[in-house]
């Protein structure tokens, strides 16, 4: 019975989050704003990445960030202190997750007028932040060679939503086993259209690709 | 209003939750079963532990296992082929996190009469899991070296709330920036009685330390 009544209600809310999304997403179209959500499990390394991707198209693309936490404020600290791009923290009070309404509040608390491109670094989570569209242009999805790369058969929400999946941490790959191969070939079962970045930010391989490849996709957008 | 009827319905559900919680881990102590709820991110590494921990400990104390994950099995066949232990597999059907009552069904369908001691693998998530009481008698929280040691402050409520921590993949470190004794301090901060064990099952360090603490503990728990 208390079973039945969250499914309820946790149906009502997805399906005007759906409505608030596709909102937000036909809004931030028509100012050019494209806006990625970047999520994965704790430690994947997101932050890492941003910082290094921020840094490397900061003098093309006018970028901003909306990052995620509980309660914490480091993540939006550091990336701010390290590229110098405008950042906002968001707290979901203990929420695993972001919804479109809180990523709509962000977008206007942030000022999104004068940005090409703003990242939304999400809880760090394969489950709940899968359920929710936050209203993004693109979804990233980031695993990381220590996890290992059955991740796609065990978390299949995150990997069917996912746009583009990358693969950080590229350099500890001779500790740990994990096949890049049967990885991509389990998450294309699930979405046919993924694209895959194996990348490492410390050891300087397949980051520019990735930012080069955003790009490109963020001057198609606004038709340039 | 939407968002204050989830919460209200939440509410409820954590309070009848841990009324079930509460009996279950009466019951359990009744009939000296030793329970214990493993907690980690994705690919921190509880079915490798476990693994490991089983093969020490199968011959001192009568042990089972229920894995939980959200529709597949794989950890569940692998625990079961390379331990010989009575494994069960949950599924959660897309929830982020095992409650009491899906512990109390599964320890049921397990048949714990004579086991001594039972491993719980939750959901690989370190937000939902910390919030839900399964009526375990120990909470054992997983933090691998790869995830980095700032997860204290990002997901407060689970180095709170957990027993004894475990940090895997130790001969990782040379690889990655971790420092154990900052970790300690941020969790010691949160919950001044946690225990620490650092280990690697692949270089087979500090493996042994553990099953021996979990083998004392269960033996005190009996009277024995």
């Amino acid at each position: 019975m208390e079973k039945l009544r969250v499914i309820k209600v946790k149906q009502s809310v997805l399906a005007n989050n759906d409505l608030r999304a596709d909102a937000l997403r036909k809004k931030l179209k028509e100012r050019g704003v494209f806006l990625i959500n970047v999520m994965s499990s704790p430690g994947a390394g997101k932050t890492t990445l941003l910082v290094d991707l921020i840094n490397r198209l900061k003098d093309k693309l006018r970028i901003g960030v909306i990052e995620a936490d509980m309660d914490a404020v480091v993540d939006a600290q550091t990336v701010e202190n390290k590229t110098g791009v405008k950042t906002i923290q968001l707290h979901t009070s203990g929420e695993c997750h972001l919804d479109a309404k809180m990523v709509d509040e962000g977008m206007d608390f942030l000022g999104d007028e004068n940005l090409d491109l703003v990242f939304l670094e999400n809880i760090g989570n394969l489950v709940c932040p899968a359920e929710f569209d936050t209203g993004a242009t693109m979804k990233l999805v980031i695993l990381s060679i220590p996890e290992g790369d059955d991740k796609p058969l065990k978390y299949p929400l995150m990997f069917t939503r996912g746009d583009i999946f990358v693969f950080t941490k590229m350099d500890a790959k001779i500790l740990f086993d994990f096949d890049v191969d049967r990885v991509e070939e389990s998450i294309r079962k699930l979405n046919p259209d993924a694209k895959f970045f194996p990348l490492s930010v410390k050891a300087n391989t397949g980051v520019q690709e990735l930012a080069d490849y955003l790009c490109s996709e963020v001057k198609k957008y606004q038709g340039k």
